[in-house]
């Protein structure tokens, strides 16, 4: 078994706080995205989609999509519960892991595609998108300080794969200038929980 | 328990169909997005994102997000497994529904918000993007027909959350002029299979 990963890229950051939650050790293979190497026939023949991480299992199957991984993880190895603890959790857990996805990881991902140099003349950029994007980004921060105001992590009072999505995408928000803000304060009291965690070094 | 969805969009689709699959049956309430009823305090107090289908719970719960809902009522009625069967089907199912979702239904709805009427002053729209979705979607849907080519659903041999989510996509594509071609035969006798169940009527 081993992940497939870029450990520059965001989405690869996800699986690897999420297996250092659990504490599972698995080796990781780089795939140099800035060198185009998640574009060769032979990693295409892993991932069609051309992206990272992909987890290659001993039976020779591949499994692409960050969230996918976790789930398999999560089911080899239920303790900690990263995905929730029974059916109506597991649908809560889902739920806000989908709003930080949706809400905040596309959009600070959206912003960085299209207005970052980094991909200046390797995608096509809509710099009037990446814009509204961020603006996007910005407001659901501010959104999810007032949900913090009421409990300890995104989505209870148990650290779950939305924190990891959560945190992931702040920190990937600072490339685009995407910041917490000094009033947000309960958000500035859950991103100092989270990021001390060990796993966060993943 | 009910459903607050809008019988005219996409999302709340993928849900009346999975639900259909499994033969359940949840009263459903019409939030008229037309007319911004997905706007107002009271919608927003169910889910703050404003967005439909919520699934409202006897204990007041409110769960949003439709793969959310799917997987709740998954677990509540296990049969027929419509998100795979054993945990590496289960990753495999979660990989090819985030496949749909990501590569098909979000660029076909990125193209329909950035590009239709039905938007047109409601929401900022930038055609540029939208068009660039709509490239995705058809390169998306090209890729589709050559995987078809080897099994009967899109996840493999049994039909799933994937078939759903691609099956709605692709008739909410239509609005966008996104069409599967003539020439794409695996993917029409798909499309024949899928759409004709009782299901898809729901």
């Amino acid at each position: 078994m081993k992940i497939h990963e870029f450990t520059m890229a965001p989405n690869p950051r996800r699986v690897r706080v999420f297996l250092a939650e659990k504490g599972i050790e698995v080796p990781y293979q780089q795939v140099d995205i800035g060198k185009n190497e998640n574009r060769t026939p032979e990693f295409l023949a892993m991932n069609p989609m051309g992206r990272v991480p992909v987890l290659e299992l001993d039976d020779g199957t591949y499994l692409a999509e960050s969230v996918a991984i976790c789930r398999y993880f999560e089911e080899q190895q239920p303790e900690p519960p990263l995905l929730g603890t029974d059916a109506k959790d597991r649908a809560w857990v889902e739920m806000w892991q989908r709003r930080m996805e949706f809400g905040l990881f596309e959009q600070i991902a959206g912003c960085f595609r299209n207005t970052h140099d980094y991909f200046k003349g390797r995608l096509p950029q809509v710099p009037e998108y990446g814009n509204l994007c961020k603006q996007a980004a910005i407001e659901r921060i501010q959104g999810l300080d007032g949900e913090l105001a009421g409990r300890e992590f995104i989505a209870g009072e148990r650290y779950t794969i939305a924190d990891i999505t959560a945190l992931v995408a702040i920190d990937f928000g600072r490339l685009s200038n995407i910041r917490i803000e000094p009033e947000q304060k309960n958000l500035a009291r859950w991103y100092q929980a989270v990021s001390t965690r060990p796993s966060a070094k993943a």
